[in-house]
């Protein structure tokens, strides 16, 4: 079949749209209808380049919702019609990894999706007889994908599609970094450093949770109104104090019990886990450094009971925890629809990157 | 009071041999007669001037055990005749940090402590009208000593003083970070660096909580044998071999669930965080690495599911773990005999600095 698609020939120029050529769905494998994707900083990272292990051409987006419109052969779990998000963290519920119970970081099909490619090491996509790769194992800038059954959240169908596209990625990784990995408890001092898209789903998950003070930290003063608007208690601009850690150290009465990074800054990093906490604190990493940047501390930190950590994804295992975050949104209990600044159509999709680029967006949305 | 003692008068020079006076405990602190110590690295490390935070004059040691002779007032849960083992770290189980139950760190009289004072911030101990000071609270390389009282953990009377003095330091170290600050599970996998007197602790509690592989790294060939009589059931020469990290992936299918840094080398610290299971790794920090030395690695290492952390005194809450470690000695499920390879009168403590420096001895204690 034909399908419409952004197409990313190369690194660090725009997107094109293309009528390119799927494949339809083989064995174990799902075809659907994207119906609203977000535009995420992942994708400009790749896109521009920098991400050393970037493949061109592809179809780029990892951030969807849509519809099932055909099966593959043995695919049990879901059916035509089914509302999904695709998951660019699978969940097979039978690999070393899912079945630890430790992890959400499932490894069932990890090397060919590293790859650009299906479990099968061939890709659905072409244009013209030339093989394009998929991204994330996801692709959601294409209009129609196929996606592993074990890659899809199965949701409820009265979520609308262009808020809940945004649990496909950044809502899930903050959210779920307060929920599943760090799991914060009620009264807990939480530090969040970065208070872009990220930075305000972890806030909203800390109040969530009933978090104690739930600082924030942001070079950029516009970002405190929203911010408070989330959850956040109290706002700092390092721009305006002599030392970070020790403000925070002051604050909360000898540390954070909690610290989030949501940049992908290795100094940041670093501040992150020394205002915590002497015995207890745990920082967690949630951002994306550049490609070799190092983190460094003295190991007095650790040995003094700090802990230093990670999160992808939120810790969220996909297929059973992504439906449950769709729940909450329609229940009420967090907000996307304020995150969603900004809807637009496929062709203008290359406005989205410089609507992020430019700082003027929270989360940018496609809509098919 | 008159009691001997082994006196540091200045870094880099050896003990001597005095006669000290010593005051009678004043409200919440009790007089202990110490029947045997053993010397532990940190004494030396404090003896050699490397140590920016030691203190001269004072009395070193701080694994000792011996029996109460008097209280002052306000003790209440010691009396005359019971047997005790002095605790650097104390447990006041009052304090914000005992009442976190989330750390050992008890932090009631850190201050007066590094600062080598009583909770008073005087010195029980002088010579000819000058003030000794005292070390980690314990000194227990005096024959008589004050402690407050919550720093003296109650064991049973049947406990071989000089057998049991190990548990003040070394054993609870290794074993306690096992148990109390990793909790393995049994069948995990486990790698330990540096098979020195903490290493085989570590090596000991893997075995005590059923632990699958035991991996054990050394330079030196001749630690091989005892470790495997602790229960190492692998051995690695990191001479022998290309990478230390490839190997042990390697050998454990992915990485090791747990690995212990009891060396205080910081590429060391990288190697056994890089060493352990993506999703799931946990390296806990025991070694005390040189003042200013930092720790480093990719932030990937940390969102892809490792965790680093450290541990100080095995995570043990002293009065609380200590006596239930005195028992599993004398259960006989943990061996303390032969770890203790030298047995020396307190004229002889010099010596027993040598035997440690020159490799020979795990553990020299001293009996008075």
């Amino acid at each position: 079949m034909k399908t419409r698609a952004a197409v990313a020939w190369k690194a660090g120029q725009p997107l094109t749209i293309e009528t390119v050529d799927l494949a339809g769905p083989k064995a174990g494998e799902v075809l659907v209808e994207i119906k609203a994707t977000g535009i995420c900083h992942t994708d400009y990272y790749t896109l521009s380049g920098a991400d050393p292990e970037g493949i061109f051409p592809s179809i780029l987006g990892h951030e969807g919702a849509g519809i099932v419109v055909d099966v593959g052969p043995g695919v049990k779990s879901l059916r035509k019609g089914d509302h999904v998000i695709p998951l660019y963290t699978p969940e097979c519920r039978e690999c070393k990894f899912c079945l630890s119970q430790k992890t959400n970081l499932c490894q069932a099909i990890r090397s060919t999706q590293g790859r650009g490619l299906m479990p099968d090491a061939t890709s659905r996509f072409s244009l013209n007889g030339q093989d394009l790769f998929h991204y994330m194992g996801t692709s959601t800038f294409s209009n129609y994908i196929v996606v592993p059954e074990i890659a899809l959240a199965k949701i409820r169908e009265d979520a609308p599609f262009d808020k809940v596209c945004y649990i496909g990625c950044g809502v899930t990784t903050g959210i779920g970094a307060v929920l599943f990995t760090a799991k914060v408890e009620a009264g807990a001092n939480v530090v969040v450093f970065g208070l872009g898209g990220i930075g305000l789903n972890v806030i909203q998950g800390a109040k969530m949770v009933g978090a104690g003070k739930i600082i924030g930290v942001d070079l950029n003063p516009e970002r405190e109104k929203m911010a408070r608007e989330f959850g956040m208690t109290h706002f700092i601009n390092p721009k305006e104090i002599e030392n970070v850690v020790d403000t925070i150290v002051q604050m909360t009465d000898g540390g954070a019990d909690y610290s989030f990074e949501c940049i992908g800054n290795t100094k940041v990093m670093r501040d992150a886990l020394e205002c915590t906490h002497k015995g207890w604190g745990r920082s967690i990493i949630i951002g994306v450094a550049e490609a070799g940047a190092e983190i460094s501390t003295r190991p007095f930190q650790l040995v003094t009971g700090r802990k230093w950590e990670g999160s992808a994804f939120g810790g969220a295992r996909g297929r059973t925890d992504v439906p449950k975050i769709v729940d909450w949104y329609m229940e009420g209990k967090i907000n996307i629809d304020s995150l969603i600044t900004h809807k637009l159509k496929l062709e203008d999709i290359n406005e989205g990157f410089e609507l992020m680029k430019r700082g003027e967006s929270i989360r940018s949305v496609v809509i098919f």
